[in-house]
């Protein structure tokens, strides 16, 4: 992250891409609702999607259109229906609103990729879209990250958005993101969507694996309610237009380059688990000494998605226990006997035994983190040891609060 | 379940089993808190433990014990101090009330298997313990099921108890069995204990097996909060007392007498699941049409488990997409085309659709199943059609309340 610094701009930081974010009158509400993000040349796509078998036809249909050509001009993203558990109408609106936006843009249909986010079982309000897309072209600019950022929310409280800069060869190279995911406030709202814009020259094999890569390090270790939801999807386009030499093999600029995704990726994947559902604070468990890397974050993910973990740091109560039993049952061999877990500043436990520590300190260090709350970098750290392997791994949560139950129980009856 | 009656006495029920719960001062509440069941005879002995890394001294011991020898005389259970994360000095402990309960009945030690709830990074209070054997020992008898179905229970609200009788060739035979746990009320008294005694005779191979199999459809069905305690065990004794002939492999005979522990061990894991922490109802969730048993099992504890089921049902919220979501990212492949959903009698979803249903009517199910709160037999049920194949599989659950918040929150600081 050293050879990156962070500029503004989101998604439009990156040169030759426009955005915009409109109200189309898809959500009740009349908030923005309709967001365009596009290249002005074809870009290198990657993505990656929902693993649920419950899925929204703009998934399948993105899934397909990728396997197909690994490139894109546009994505299109809906909020206020999910287009999920929709079947065979869903898919035909799906494909209806990548053809109303090809024409738009003077574009090839199979250029444009599409995600939704909403309620599922509706269908999207097609005559609203289909007024909104001449709309939202007209709308869109260089200076639409913040406007994009916004219309692709659903009960997110904050937009989430960020923009990194390096100089390979003395040329400036970007990249851009913006995301969206909080949990379900509504029912089922519970998408994930994230979009991230490059303007390094890249093969697009190597634009696919680093993107896996970095989803498994940044979105695939966050967890709200453990909940995945059936719109899940991470896209990522590199279009050329810094023109710096092409990335075409691993070495020092491609690791470069996928270091940059990475930290975008984290960054907006952290502001999601921040923005999490009645969450007071950010949780981060960093985890070492494991066999590899995937079993280190494993044991981090499990230790962040615990309800008992979360109940005590809403709780402001250092309970090392409960870190210990949750890193136990991740399905990681190791032995207990070696197991360290601190807190902050605190060592909670060592080679498996408990330690007595200033447990007054160690809850008020829970409190100062949790003021913090969503906008502050305050967060509530906990390092976790697990034996001398090489592997470590991070995971990203919140706390578990009434207002997480409140938010959910207290729906639509 | 037709061949078995219902019937009093617990684990005493069975022919040739004596227990006793006693308060040795292990508690700091001075409530019971030492029990133990033992049989005339050596009885064959299996038992299912904790898959966590992180584990208490008394289950490694137990382990031990049962691959060195399939067949026990005493359990001996202390609650107050888990005896988890404490080093070599808790399996000396452990091998020392074992010890002291042999010389006390005059058995060998290796005939005694222990277990432990309470607080985790506790030892065992060895001096009340010390005093605690002679007097459990003695307090002992034939009537002694519901003192040690009370002294095993830590957070519990209720002790949990249950015998069944049937008749092999004229000849009654009978399984009983006790319970304890209920979340983490308490930090980290996470334990799920249950022990089962049985009076029929039977080979130790086909005992084991049939506990394997019978704890797979109950006790690994059930979660309340996804936490995996570090004392997990599940003992089950057969002593022979009954005087019926030998079961020594798999027919008719094992068929009724797995069918029966099966029902034993479900019932037990259901008045868990109903005892959850905040709980105000139990769920009960049935999948069919899995590829098998194992992958049914699968998507309905998944179901179970959802935070977001939870909630929905503590709000009295028939949200059917929270339900097709958690089946979705069960792991399980299935066509999301023949999804099939039903709460009580209302079917909310056919062919992977909504259907139009009567939201308050449904609204009302929830209300009037919760109504039924511990002790009624009232349930939520859900059931859930994922294709066309053979497999089926239930798990047991229990709604997400902010008494669940709240209990895991306001501990210790």
């Amino acid at each position: 992250m050293a050879d990156w610094q962070e500029i503004t701009g989101g998604v439009t930081a990156p040169k030759g891409y426009r955005a915009a974010g409109i109200a189309a009158g898809l959500k009740p509400s009349g908030a923005p609702d309709l967001a365009l993000i596009w290249s002005d040349v074809e870009a290198i796509a990657a993505g990656v999607f929902t693993t649920s078998v419950v899925r929204a036809a703009c998934v399948d249909y993105c899934r397909q259109r990728l396997e197909e050509k690994a490139s894109a001009r546009a994505i299109l993203c809906n909020a206020g229906q999910a287009n999920a558990a929709t079947g065979e109408q869903g898919l035909a609106d799906t494909l209806e609103s990548a053809d109303l936006l090809a024409r738009e843009l003077s574009i090839s249909p199979n250029s444009v990729l599409i995600a939704s986010t909403g309620v599922i079982g509706q269908r999207i309000k097609m005559d609203a879209l289909r007024t909104g897309i001449p709309a939202v072209v007209a709308a869109s600019s260089p200076e639409g990250n913040d406007a994009a950022a916004k219309a692709i929310c659903t009960t997110d409280l904050v937009p989430k958005t960020i923009a990194l800069e390096t100089t390979f060869e003395g040329r400036p190279v970007r990249i851009g993101g913006i995301c969206k995911g909080s949990g379900m406030i509504h029912p089922n709202m519970a998408t994930l969507l994230a979009f991230v814009t490059c303007d390094a020259t890249v093969s697009s094999h190597l634009w696919h694996d680093m993107l896996k890569r970095a989803a498994d390090r940044s979105f695939n270790q966050i967890t709200v309610d453990g909940d995945t939801s059936t719109n899940d999807t991470l896209i990522a386009l590199a279009n050329g237009q810094s023109r710096t030499p092409a990335i075409t093999e691993m070495g020092p600029e491609a690791e470069k380059l996928e270091a940059g995704l990475t930290a975008v990726c984290q960054h907006l994947a952290k502001a999601i688990a921040r923005d999490g559902e009645g969450a007071t604070c950010l949780i981060e468990v960093q985890v070492t000494g494991a066999p590899d890397d995937a079993a280190a974050r494993r044991v981090a993910k499990t230790i962040v998605g615990s309800s008992l973990v979360k109940s005590a740091v809403f709780g402001r109560d250092p309970n090392w226990g409960r870190i210990a039993a949750a890193a136990g049952r991740a399905g990681v061999s190791f032995d207990q006997d070696n197991l360290r877990i601190q807190l902050g500043e605190f060592l909670l436990m060592e080679n498996g035994q408990p330690l007595p520590f200033d447990r007054p300190a160690a809850s008020a260090y829970l409190k100062q983190a949790a003021a913090g709350a969503y906008l502050k970098e305050d967060t509530v750290l906990m390092q976790v040891q697990i034996g001398n392997g090489p592997g470590t791994g991070t995971a990203w949560g919140c706390d578990l609060s009434y207002d997480y139950v409140k938010i959910n129980a207290e729906y639509t009856t």
